[in-house]
């Protein structure tokens, strides 16, 4: 389909402008933020051609033939990690599907992640019957619970055995998986036949290959609701600062969603673009411009960002997720230090509300998606495949390995149409590095 | 990527068992619900290969060399047709982008419709600043006004050349896009500079080769708490029925959507599905049958469901639409004569919330749409690309030609995924039509 | 205490000024709005002095000594009628007072209201735990589910015998409290020791003698985010008119708290005040002034207003309420006619949110209400009281006998500061008759 | 009115049981939990006889003769300290009263709280028409801005004579009434008509004389959410506690009312109720002993309970409120150190939501009643009638002279209905003291 444009026609050919984003968006970013003529979006995204293959991902949806007699198949579901919006969702969507469409008779729920899933664990599994489920989608958590941390997978393929389990969903995030792909592996070697089908959880939708996370979207929402009050905090008083930390420790999703959302973010912090807190074009100085001409802020900051200002604590969670210092307290006081310092008062309110948006219910669109995840995990399973977790690329249901996405990450590219947008949301210089920046136009 | 499957593995080979969903979807419909081993879903979807091309879009996006000088630009804005959330999300991201990112000047508010798209309106074009629309997010409705209902092309094109406007986005429905493309057509004709862009506006989700369009989402959200409600409703009383009518004239997305999202529907119908309401196989009889062992029942119907039982009035609204009969009213009838004749009594309570989701505010996810609609139209236009709309496709925005979408509807495929997820979760038979479906299985 | 007023001061003395009220409020409503010096508010309202007595209620709350023995006692509960937010809140704080702090360990709970309070009802009561009712406040409706309608009091006596209930919580509104009030004329004419406590329900809160019913402030709340959308509905068309028929069959008081949290409304109509349609002081005339020159209006409408205009239908409900024409559609009708004779277009949308506000879970403020009135309700019954309800009164929880309320309903004066407040916020004129009020000043 | 009772007729006479509430109570506690067949309470609360008066309040309302020439009269509006729900609804009908009732031409918007009250300040006040209040209901905060702390009397008043303001309104709490109060003690010495009306603000609910302050229903509502958030957490993981921490200095109404509106938590700690952490009647073995059971727990801390524990920092805020040290930071370290200690693993998920709850919109409720507050401060200004607040008092707004509560707070009676109910819906023991209450009863 050819668009119409005036720059084609003659009559109107010879004036063309230079776009002022090449000078906004500050160096050459035009190679990717800028569209040429050439480029095209396919139509049709399926593959059936003989010949060379582009890469491509093996789409998940019902399969005619099964690898298990659905009236012989014994289901077990665990979740894992914090909580996440729509988890109660998923559960849900495998057991209705289990049941109801395949005749699976048999479900367990895992207690209390992997730690229930060990032979001597004194939290047993739970029978899961429609019943059971039918509301669980009403209400936050889990109904499973959860826990975080790993367990020897030769004990927990044991436990599969004894309670002879034929097909396991596991619900977590990257530590999840990476336990999910060893057990698949160790039954593989003991040439067993369990599926292991894993359901990507990441509140910060930053696993890679994956389009979208459920809990993502009900995330953002939250958080959008948080940045309200923080601006009303900013705004009712003199020099008022809201300071907002959120969830992300690799990647700043959420905090770039919200901020659009928003529309009243004023400095938006990600781990994907390092800032300097003193020095000209450093956060302090940005942030004091600011206050003296529109006497309040909203700030945002992932909880990941600033990793160059703060490092990290050397430790580890039970998940094996890095501990970093908190980079929200961290910049309260480096601003409460260096107004006091500059002698010029302000009034700072900060907010931490993680467990706040972990723990809510999922939206609709959430819960949806949640249930086309649990139903197409359940088609994985009951087809035969193991070894993989249900993504989306492209808007289309797919199989991943799960070896190709453990220890990966999607992050924001600063040079992209997403970050690009936060700028021009929020008026922030696209750099406050004193080193890389030194001439960025700012909206201070 | 491949993924592993028992089923491949010579040492499981044998045992292969036939899907109970074949069954269960009732008729030859595994052509779409089934996928097989060969289907593939292609990694990347851009194209700039040389060679004959497959079927594709021009992407949106930033153009590095503009049509319009800004500061000599002056853009107008309008918005048509019924309410929809997200109208004042669009208009904002709009001037935002326009006056920050590339500094045009003047950015005019065309007033209710096309109707003060006209040179002796009494409604004049109001300027609109950053400040006019900083925060005109946070609520419903649209601050410029709307109307439905066509104006002449050529009155409507000397008001834009009488005013200097250099582009108009038109933000509206399958008539206002329709009524925009007569306007590029014109100013084409008339050798005019005057972009014309569109921003698809469809509350129903039912606009073709667009993936979403905005304020769907929020609508399925304030759907679902209806449905949540009508469910209260039916549970309170003996033999209660909820019964809902919900948008959809032509396409029964958001009952759709919104009956996976609740959880709690047992009928859902739409357009696409036809239905009998007497006859074993009715709905009537079905709902008999459903309240003799569960007393109360949730049904919910597009506006344009049952079309075959009801018929049109022969009459079109002001944008051209056909107006059916109340489909809504005409159930709560039919059913209530029914269960009077057979001397069973029912309790019907019917909610017909049209208004009460179609004027809120837009939810996060719909607002973050909103702004890359917005500033997607805005690099078009600069560029000087006309007779177009923004649209999303896999995932990326996307250059649709007006005359690509105008009049073409996109439907539930009654054999695809979407609606295998509906029957799933209402438990309703795959159909309730006396002809074609005399020994479809039902979960009454 | 006195409080200090320049009034009263020689030094300011002789300047006093009439208030502007006085005209505004049009008529001689003095004699109710205005406060003189020589009024004053009690600050103890409790009495316990000899000599002859004012008028009183006897306070609710436990009593020392008990009527039933808690281990012997087995009580029933029963809600009837319409639904309303705050239902299961009563419900759980009856059963878990009665276990958890009397002790009593059978609670029935009778089904679909008094249908299931007969010997052969084939839908029995069902035991309540305290398992049973843990949540259950977390969603709207009954867990029991409702029913209008009578049943004969001699069998509804026979049931508690034969079942052996010694005390019977009653919920419901006017008419389920007459029939609790024969109930127990009939238990004292039998010389039964059977307590019959009524939990008054009434969603209008027009209940005489008790200052606050369950479910008022959440319907307050639904109906403030209705009137939201109609004002986003109104303004969004040129003539836009929202129009909103909310609860109240023989009192305002829903529209008029909703008016005031609303602050969007234009007028408001109450079955206490009386209005024309036609007429150069009626609805229209008025309503034409204002579109004329704000383009827009909200209306809302409690469904007994305007019987003047519409009369009754003749026919009662099951519940013995007087069933009215439909003084929403009535009007939709009467004002689209006007305009169309006056050749001026007008864009009505209407709405009739009645179940949607019904059906929803209680909010905080009615959640905690709830629970006060159920443990309140449960002290009266254990202690032999018996043909009373549960009240409010100044804001302490009163005891007030059936008799009293049976037949009485609560109204707003139309010259009280309630309605002063909805003048002040509409700015409709204190009269739209044609009759009294031919030279009311007005602010359309 | 007299009330039927089974234990006054002579049939049933003898038997009467001591009631279980009595044991459960613990203590002495019938003097004020029980009622007594003496008890009353008055219909009519209104005096206006002649004699001795008993303790009354000065009733607010419109007055017919005004103290100042409406046309003449300057006002001004400042809020002061934290934000709460409600503000921008008590300045909009201040101001739509003044303008459209009274018509009072000018009203000014004193900036950023009392620091704008001063000749010199740089924040000048701005003018405050109806068009600039009507929709800011729709918004949290104050669109005057606030600020904590006192300036010097005589400049203040300096201020109002240069401005010529003749009347005052003051939002805010303690510090700022006490400020108020100063105020017109100094106006008076000077000999000033300047009126000087409070609004009383205190989210915590906890001025006395005063039965409901702003904002504190809306408080509740969003902790109640808070708690619901925090239950999902418990409930997650194995030895989950969801530890929130509520506003209430010297109050725990708060914290009191939201663990009523949720029934889902364990322990409530409140300012009047001082409790131990060890021993085997403290707070660490009941929480050891219900996670031995039941794997989780809910607990909610005002934030000035455990004073006996933590003691101040000897420090104040600008308001002069005594800054102490974080009982919720404590509880979670002492809870931490002590299951470590005991080697049993527990999950502690913290809350500290107060900004969010201060900054968002105020519920209908709360609307309305801001707008009551509004309207009577302004007949009481109008009146002539200063130093002195708006409160309300058994349901009728009052006039209470500020001097009369400055410095006195509400408090919770850990012998009455409130914590009583607490009690009854947390089962937590009615002491966690190891000195006064060895064998108290219980619910872990």
């Amino acid at each position: 389909m050819t668009v119409s444009s005036f720059a084609a026609i003659a009559q109107f050919a010879p004036v063309r402008f230079e776009s002022p984003l090449l000078h906004a968006s500050g160096d050459d970013a035009e190679g990717s933020l800028f569209i040429t003529d050439a480029d095209r979006i396919r139509f049709d995204i399926s593959l059936n051609e003989a010949g060379p293959q582009p890469a491509s991902f093996e789409p998940a949806g019902a399969r005619r033939l099964l690898f298990y007699d659905p009236p012989q198949t014994r289901a077990a579901i665990v979740t894992c990690g914090g909580l996440c919006p729509g988890l109660n969702d998923v559960i849900r969507a495998l057991v209705m599907e289990l049941h109801h469409w395949y005749g699976v008779r048999e479900v367990l729920g895992i207690q209390y992640g992997y730690a229930g899933l060990v032979p001597d664990t004194d939290c047993p599994p739970r029978p899961l019957t429609v019943a059971d489920v039918d509301d669980i989608h009403t209400h936050g958590g889990t109904i499973l619970g959860s826990s975080r941390g790993k367990q020897g997978v030769g004990r927990m393929v044991d436990m599969l055995v004894e309670r002879r389990i034929d097909m396991l969903f596991c619900i977590g995030g990257d530590g999840t998986l990476r336990g999910a792909h060893e057990l698949a592996r160790e039954i593989r070697r003991r040439g067993l036949p369990i599926a292991i089908v894993g359901i990507p959880k990441t509140i910060d939708n930053d696993i890679d290959l994956i389009y979208r996370s459920f809990g993502f979207q009900t995330a953002v929402e939250e958080a959008d609701k948080v940045l309200d009050c923080a601006h009303m905090e900013a705004n009712g008083a003199r020099n008022g600062i809201g300071l907002v930390k959120l969830m992300g420790r690799e990647s700043g999703f959420i905090a770039a969603h919200a901020t659009l959302a928003s529309g009243d973010v004023n400095y938006c912090l990600v781990p994907e673009v390092p800032f300097d807190l003193g020095g000209d074009n450093g956060l302090l100085a940005h942030l004091r411009r600011r206050l003296a001409t529109r006497r309040h802020a909203v700030i945002v900051v992932a909880e990941g960002a600033g990793a160059n200002l703060i490092g990290d604590t050397g430790r580890r969670d039970a998940s094996g997720n890095v501990i970093v210092n908190d980079i929200g307290l961290y910049l309260k006081e480096a601003i409460t230090s260096a107004f006091a310092e500059w002698n010029e008062p302000v009034s700072i309110k900060y907010f931490d509300p993680s467990y706040l948006i972990r723990s809510v219910r999922a939206n609709s669109s959430d819960s949806i998606f949640c249930g086309d995840l649990g139903r197409h995990a359940v088609h994985a399973a009951m087809a035969g495949k193991t070894d993989l977790l249900i993504g989306l690329w492209h808007g289309v249901f797919t199989h991943v390995p799960l070896e190709a996405i453990v220890g990966r990450r999607k992050k924001i590219n600063p040079n992209g149409n997403l970050w690009h947008s936060v700028l021009a949301s929020t008026g922030q210089p696209s750099s406050m590095s004193n080193i890389d920046a030194a001439t960025t136009p700012t909206q201070d």
